[in-house]
């Protein structure tokens, strides 16, 4: 079951209960946290056959802002949609939690909630970037972290090779720093320490990648920075729209939480129902990928369901 | 008369050479500074009429080779084409001078021979983006500071609205931060701080501004560290070339310093001649507006001609 903040993000709750509706009717199961009452009305308007899809809804009455100071409000609205929908991971009642909300507070809910990894500093968020010929290319920090120190650029890296055996399934994928040039001593300081790092460790460091190459494949994984990676993946975005009018939306399907202790993914604030649907995906699908990977394989899902959509 | 680096970048000399002659056909005056010897027999080859436009050759035996360390390379090759050509405009006997060589010895030389202006801590390079209607907005950074302090940014801030006067003929030009949000608070710690000295200053500011809104003219300049700025023009170029393969060059057709004491063009190493030519447009238009705005207009050269190209 899938944990949802229906009450999040500049769209909600309409959107957040249609794509939530939409994503049921593929066979996802489904929780919707919210205000009951107007998540009952919404699911009655749009399909009066909801009852026989797989969502139920728990009662959450407050409310975080999209402004609201994050750490604060989390500790304060323990009755809001994104703190009930995270602990519902936590106690396993849903196995992912998705939120368009305040993805500050979403963050700090997630982290304190459900605990960082040990060994992590901070949370990074990953997102997909799709280049030529199906490939994708995982980037990180895409937003969560706007000043890091360089050993945090090495955590997200080491954090990415885990999850790319799931999405990419690579065991040792190639990962490199985003930098203003692929010359060894390009970059700015944060950049240049941990380019030596990097060089240091035993993961599969393929050096810096500039802007020019990211469509050439040269990688599967590309570090950075929140600051410089949203700069990144926005510009792509911004470009694409410009350019083709082509939906080439990196964030907005959802981006994953990296290194927190379960499946958490965080959805762009102006997400529309099919956004929400795809973000759903995506913590399926994560789910399925994890339970395959250590052996707790859930048959009842099919795990090429997306195929169809 | 334009002084031209025959010597430096991924394509030198031929095709800095023949860029050169293309400029020179459209009635600019041009000195290229290398091995006469070589430029003789590049202009021979390409046009056996090439003496009658003004075209002249001032012998320069030293190369700064595009991975030397810039300051020392400066230093110690005086007779290189790079540091001749910076010194034909200290002397008065040049406007402007081009180069494509190695971005870091070309921007150590401009500021040691030409001395950048008093209030200046740092040297931007300062880049056009073409938008929609044919407007253009200032960018920079786009690569000269990789490491910046707030005061940096303000700094650019003043040195672009001079400039917009001549290129936008803006006079009060809206100056926006890149950062990964609009709201004020975005921004990692370096954008934070320009924030607040932006907006206490008497300049134009308009807040942040992210990526998704470039296209939508919402600022005349963007305002970044050279890292981030690099990254964001690198995206745009890469994009464009990879959705449309239409040619949107950014950088490559020559970007100016700003606030060194004379007209200096950086070009993309990997230029060819046609963005030789259109920098060396670049750099005489900016004669002309400067001059222009002091009111030494010099009437030889017709502002129009770049219409005609």
């Amino acid at each position: 079951m899938i944990a949802v903040d229906a009450m999040g993000g500049d769209n909600a709750p309409e959107q957040i209960v249609l794509g939530s509706l939409l994503a049921s009717r593929l066979g996802i199961s489904i929780k919707l946290f919210g205000c009951k009452e107007t998540i009952i009305s919404i699911l009655d308007k749009n399909d009066f056959k909801w009852k026989k899809y797989d969502i139920s809804i728990l009662d959450a009455d407050q409310i975080i802002g999209m402004a609201e100071e994050p750490v604060n409000a989390v500790r304060k609205k323990i009755n809001s949609s994104i703190v009930k929908a995270i602990q519902s991971v936590k106690q396993k009642k849903c196995k992912a939690v998705v939120s368009a909300g305040n993805t500050g507070a979403f963050m700090a809910a997630a982290s304190l909630i459900l605990g960082k990894k040990p060994e992590i500093n901070r949370v990074p968020i990953i997102g997909v970037l799709p280049i030529k010929d199906k490939k994708k290319v995982l980037c990180l920090d895409i937003g969560a972290n706007v000043d890091c120190k360089p050993e945090y650029l090495v955590q997200f890296a080491y954090l990415a090779k885990e999850h790319a055996r799931n999405v990419l399934n690579l065991d040792n994928p190639r990962i490199a720093l985003l930098s203003n040039g692929h010359e060894e001593g390009k970059g700015n300081m944060l950049v240049k320490k941990a380019y030596e790092l990097l060089k240091k460790s035993d993961l599969n460091f393929v050096g810096n990648i500039e802007p020019y190459s990211i469509f050439n494949y040269y990688a599967d994984i590309i570090v950075s920075d929140g600051f410089s990676g949203n700069i990144f993946l926005k510009t792509i975005e911004a470009c694409a729209q410009n350019f083709i009018t082509q939906n080439y939306e990196i964030g907005k399907d959802g981006a994953l939480l990296l290194g927190v202790k379960g499946i958490v993914v965080a959805v762009h604030g102006n997400a529309n129902a099919q956004a929400i649907k795809n973000a759903i995906i995506l913590a399926r699908n994560t789910v399925v990928y994890e339970e395959n990977f250590y052996g707790v394989c859930e048959k009842s899902i099919d795990r090429t369901i997306t195929k169809d959509i």
